[in-house]
């Protein structure tokens, strides 16, 4: 397969990509540091990374902010960066992506294990992942030709733990590798809709 | 209990007046019709009208508008309106409203049956009504003094199916009275973050 990993440098799109290469041609992009540029929350951007591509089989998300912050003190401006990043970036990678997707071909999100269990300060993350999973139970009715979407939703990544452990008081962890494991099921299964919970 | 309804003219909004005044006090807010006029995209024009109202004990949403159309044709455009409207708009009220909200008092926001059952046309529509259902569960986590937040998630409304009926084939419909005690019940009861679902 020909797989383009969008947020190929993080700490999750690393792992992905390694387990991938062993066995599909990845493409790799991200913002600033992988071989190719993308800005997720620039329609432009996207489209001129997917003509650059080419046709796909698979399309991967790794990447995309929210904002973190007491309820109390929340604008509609400090909610909707995390609406218009992490949520419409990685809508719009699947409504630009599935007109360069491969029939039979599978595009996977990335949402957090707070879209159903939330923490203090993260309303945003919340609301924003779990719209990324419901976008994914909607799209997957629609996509023709065998298209697939999913969703990889993480709790706190072990390596990731001394950024965002204090976010997650008393959470287990997962290694990374085993998040990595769940885009290759959601790639190279047969699910749609799904959102495959890494706990 | 003073009561603020938004959307208190639409078919749902004038039934959950109806079951409110029989009891409390009610002012009623809508973007054209009622007493109150109030466009929840608009903050300054949400804000004007928690001044005008003053302390309220509960605070009540029925309003808010998604788009529908095919995934294929779907456009980040398209997408931004129904998180702009429907909610951001609503996520707006919460925001703004829970600092007019006296202790113990309540915010109802409303969803759809789309958020977890998916129709065609309708993946805008799922994708924000599940965000409004996070952004509750998330934010009755966080909100001080015994003040409440939750959401009314009904299924197309018997009163409602000329206009609706075609986008829910073979869709029990519920009677808009159903839905108002759904409301009473998130206002009048004792539950936060939760989505009460009018099947």
């Amino acid at each position: 397969m020909k797989i383009l990993v969008i947020g190929a440098t993080g700490t999750i799109g690393q792992a992905v990509v390694a387990n991938l290469e062993a066995r599909h041609e990845v493409l790799q992009a991200s913002k600033t540091q992988a071989a190719l540029s993308v800005d997720i929350c620039d329609e432009a951007s996207l489209r001129a990374l997917f003509e650059h591509c080419g046709p796909i089989d698979a399309i991967v998300s790794t990447t995309g902010n929210v904002h973190f912050g007491p309820l109390a003190d929340m604008t509609a401006i400090d909610f909707n960066t995390g609406l218009q990043d992490k949520l419409l970036g990685q809508v719009n990678i699947a409504l630009i992506g599935q007109h360069y997707l491969n029939a039979n071909g599978c595009i996977t999100l990335c949402s957090g294990i707070v879209s159903t269990e939330p923490v203090l300060g993260g309303v945003n993350a919340t609301t924003v992942n779990a719209a990324i999973e419901a976008f994914a139970l909607a799209a997957g009715v629609e996509l023709p030709d065998n298209k697939r979407i999913n969703v990889i939703c993480p709790t706190v990544v072990t390596e990731s733990l001394a950024t965002y452990g204090d976010f997650f008081p008393g959470f287990e962890s997962v290694p990374v590798n085993r998040v990595a494991k769940a885009y290759q099921r959601s790639i190279e299964g047969a699910l749609t809709g799904q959102t495959f919970r890494v706990l």
